[in-house]
């Protein structure tokens, strides 16, 4: 598997720079016959979008998806979905100061140690706009995982340390699009909303935590040892830039207690096997059992911070730098949607899978 | 990449079952001309076996491993290495009460939704006793890891609430070996080793904690986009069983903080660039920045208690269920030797990667 | 590996159909620090161009080559190289005729039973338009290889029963592009012309071989096994539309030989270990020998033919079908930039492959 | 995919040098539920077997498979099925003579270039020794493709310049297994053999070619691109020691033909689609059509021969060298079985992609 590829059964490979022509893609592997709504896609890619509300960079760009090949009169033909979406409002110039001198906490000093050389404008392939192609692969996963009923919510759960408290309710999707910070419950999302705009005014970040649920998985799904379902969520969520932290279930708060305590109980609900407590978060031996997948993510506060840093430069001469370019002061409302896109790329591939793991 | 394979240039493939004749591997990708030195792959074995304390599963293995290939003269060749170890203490038996119920928080229930039938003894491909091949596969590798003076070090941190405190104290292997937990703290250690036999005398199981720190990385390591090294350590530490949560640098902590607190600021040290902090944990933009890879890896408690439990069989019945065979009451102490084992599986196909980077 | 993937090191993925937006494709794994020039790229897509003399498809097509990420001020970057190249002059309407028919010999059928509808225009996926984005990889690929000096050069030995004798004499690449055929002996090139346009009047197709040598390939490039130069060359060649057979070396021709006759004796010439003979053709047991890799391969008559033919439809009736569109009477000119292409595609994979294969 | 295995859903990975402790493999994708009859594996593995004829080498192995895991209750688990087999009769002292000298036209030279030293006992890893692994995986492969009556037939087509007249009776198994060098006519079969004795005689060693059909392939298996089924069984099939031609259907014959000969015109034969004839090989556009998979396979004469011969040694000095150790003066027919076994490898691996081509 090549580096900016993933999946085995639903390949995505991708490319593209911040301030380069386009960013785009390949899907291969998309099974023939699904029916492809691009404004689906579309929709997906809105939310991700920079310039969104007040609360995200002001970068403007309408990331419009053009869709190259593999489908015909709306269905996928079996044949790989080449994608391109334009970078059009680039300001390059603001990353003159970054040219030479090393953003701390950026990917300015690694990638020019491992290439010797590197496009620094807006931060070249490291930039977070890469995970627009995920979007879109996510998107079309999505498609294909509703012939199984699959559905994938992720809502914010935290920023900084504003959190919703743990509840058994679940969350209607509208509740979460309704919040600027994609907070289901409206009197946390208030909060979390002055807490990025303090934050903005200060020139400070703040990081923080998603949540997902994935409803109606298939017991079955994920393949023992080095594909099991932990390993590849694992995985696809720490290819998310910024996150530092992956928990799935009960995680830390669960590793503290006891075999007795965490342990889920199977009985019967119905003629279905179902599990009295869900610690496990849906996946026991790297395969879904049937109840929810639940995962937390977290991520790291945005490196990119309004106030001038000590660092050192390509020369080695230590230097201050000031940092321009327009970046938001928290990630989280916009990696909701980037999140679900990594899950639901992780889902197909497990589904295929399941395909063909035994003899019919 | 099939699901028993991981690593793209250094790549292990594996097989065996808890209570087939044995387990075993192949290593494909090992540069030619390494001293491959078999002590050193027994004695991470020895630290991994059953039996090596009052405190861990007293199924006596020897778990001796015979190469079967691609080492000559005491060297690599080039060629894959085959290895097997017999497997010699079982007692499957002890299954019989499992051969129809599933074993709550087990595999056992996924694995039959999956394949239609199962291997019921000692878990069969689900056993931890898998990590056996993983531990001989990097003990390989970090042989091959020495020509670059990287150096992987884990150790307990907690288990169940037993808690080391944060410190910035390096530790030295001799003392995490000196301990029968493996915690480098005499007296915590000790604190460890009570709870675990408080735990075995109520028929109960505890989780905890394991820290690494992989000293020397260069920078330069790791890939964007889909390979970066958090990615590729997620997935393989997320491969062993148990592990339910991972975090990198300040983990969870750090995403509750600002980024004016957690950028970690580039200075110069002598001739060489250094952070002044390591919130990073040595990883940015997936790729390592020459300062300490810092890892923290979550594990849930042991499954298999010693206490009654509510269940279903195979046919759909509800049964209660009381589960033999002989087990740990915590699995850190012998998982550290695991933990490293991923960490040089990751780190040496990294390194590999890093030679063709650029053209030279 | 995806399907429309190829490569370990240097991966090449690709997309597109005949009459759909563009084609395209993505690099991944090309190294830092290359060169890039787009005019070579874009001379090897021309040297494929349909309409590039009276022999080949009038289809008008520039075939501009537009790169979208991985090069920055003339170097590659070591981030995926995107790439597109618009389809401009498509009459779709041709193929109204086998939108329910199915092409005698072309993938109309398979594609049909495979993914159960399929995009008929111009063959879709399986259009030989596919080979252009063959074309931009091979290009890239020998910008690199040229770091090591190796030289691949293909012509044209065979169109329908018109052969060049087999001789010792070298060709000048610029011998084989001054012959509208590809053929560097212009006597029988002239022959060839003629058997072209008189298999065009007749409605009819020609098959034929090219012959590729590969110069200064260094010893040890190949993999043992299942990565044998042989065989990799062997699935990049049978993945050109048309290939039916593909020989090294001797071939066939030495297979009806002795071991005494084909043995190639090894011999001191100045410092340098040489062959006396080059019957294996620059490769023992997988691995080049420092010899020129020499190879054959042979196409079959192109499938589209200007005379009413018997066949099915996808109602299962059988019909008599006229195909239309505009198409070559012998592909073996136009093909043999697509060979040189996919055997540079395989050597930098190798050329990668061998800066990894022992410890330094 | 690490050099030692094959296949993307159905993958096979390999280890052994003729002259270590073991060859043996892993088999990993097989899917859950199939019925494994060792007896089986074995019979093919006594078809390739060293001295089962005074044609062959009289080095004397049981070639005894030993599985190790995957198989319970006589079924495939879904889990890796390991495998090995002890090597018995080695000699290494015959090959005293080559430790430092390079035996013409085998692979001692390029693995040295290679890997800088080599395993010279009996040619290590280039040993054929390792086709003895395939011959297992392509049995287990067969098991399978029984499900959807896939049925996988070689037979020796010529042995130097003796060959089988093209015929299209179609040969019965027991007609090829009944000649001691796989040829089923019994006429032609004597005089191969004394073609192989002459050889023997002289000291001097014979090519041939390997004939396949393979028959009841159902029509849609196969990738477009690069996954195309000749290309993967032209890459099986020039993973073989000492294939230097492969051909598909009327293959380099063919293509000195014309389209209106060659081409396949669709008929119905009852409800069926077929072809009037069969030039394409069952292969059109890289998918089966469900017409029988026909392919030849040459293979040059094996390189051991006796008598001396001129070499270079590893001190780069000129030297005669006279090769002992026990040899085949003609591998054709022990090869057979193994151009069956790389056949089912590739077609097991299309089976099992063609169950994830659609949507269903």
């Amino acid at each position: 598997m090549s580096s900016n590829s993933r999946g085995k059964y639903f390949t995505l490979t991708t490319f593209g720079e911040s301030h380069g022509p386009a960013m785009g893609g390949v899907i291969d592997g998309c099974p023939a016959g699904v029916t492809i709504d691009l404004a689906e896609i579309q929709k997906d890619l809105d939310r991700r979008r920079p310039g969104q509300s007040r609360l995200t960079s002001p970068r403007n760009e309408r990331d419009q998806v053009e869709i190259l090949s593999g489908v015909f009169e709306g269905r996928s033909t079996g044949s790989p979905i080449g994608f391109i979406v334009r970078n059009a409002d680039q300001r390059s110039a603001d990353y003159d100061e970054v040219k030479k001198a090393f953003r701390p906490s950026h990917a300015d000093y690694t990638y020019d140690r491992k290439y010797g050389f590197r496009d620094h404008r807006g931060g070249g392939r490291a930039s977070a706009r890469e995970t627009l192609n995920w979007v879109v692969g996510g998107a079309i996963a999505r498609q294909v995982l509703t012939h199984e009923q699959v559905d994938t919510m992720a809502w914010t759960q935290r920023i900084g340390t504003i959190e919703l408290a743990k509840s058994e309710a679940k969350f209607q999707r509208i509740e979460v699009e309704a919040s600027l910070v994609r907070c289901p419950d409206s009197q946390v999302s208030a909060q979390m909303e002055k807490a990025i705009e303090s934050a903005q005014s200060e020139g400070n970040t703040l990081g923080g935590c998603i949540e997902v649920s994935v409803n109606k998985v298939p017991a079955g799904w994920g393949d023992p040892v080095f594909r099991k379902l932990h390993a590849e969520l694992g995985h696809a969520l720490f290819s998310i830039n910024a996150v530092k932290a992956v928990e799935f279930g009960s995680g830390i708060e669960g590793s503290r207690s006891t075999g007795k305590d965490q342990n889920d109980a199977f009985q019967k609900v119905g003629e279905a096997v179902k599990t009295a407590t869900n610690n496990s978060g849906g996946i026991q031996g790297g395969i879904s059992n049937g109840e929810p997948v639940t995962i937390r993510v977290h991520f790291k506060p945005v490196a990119t911070i309004g106030s001038t840093q000590q660092s050192v430069n390509q020369d080695g001469e230590e230097v201050s730098l000031e940092v321009k370019g327009r970046h938001d002061a928290c990630v989280i409302p916009r990696a909701v949607p980037i999140v679900e896109a990594m899950v639901n790329l992780v889902l197909v591939d497990a589904m295929l899978a399941s395909k063909i793991s035994r003899i019919s």
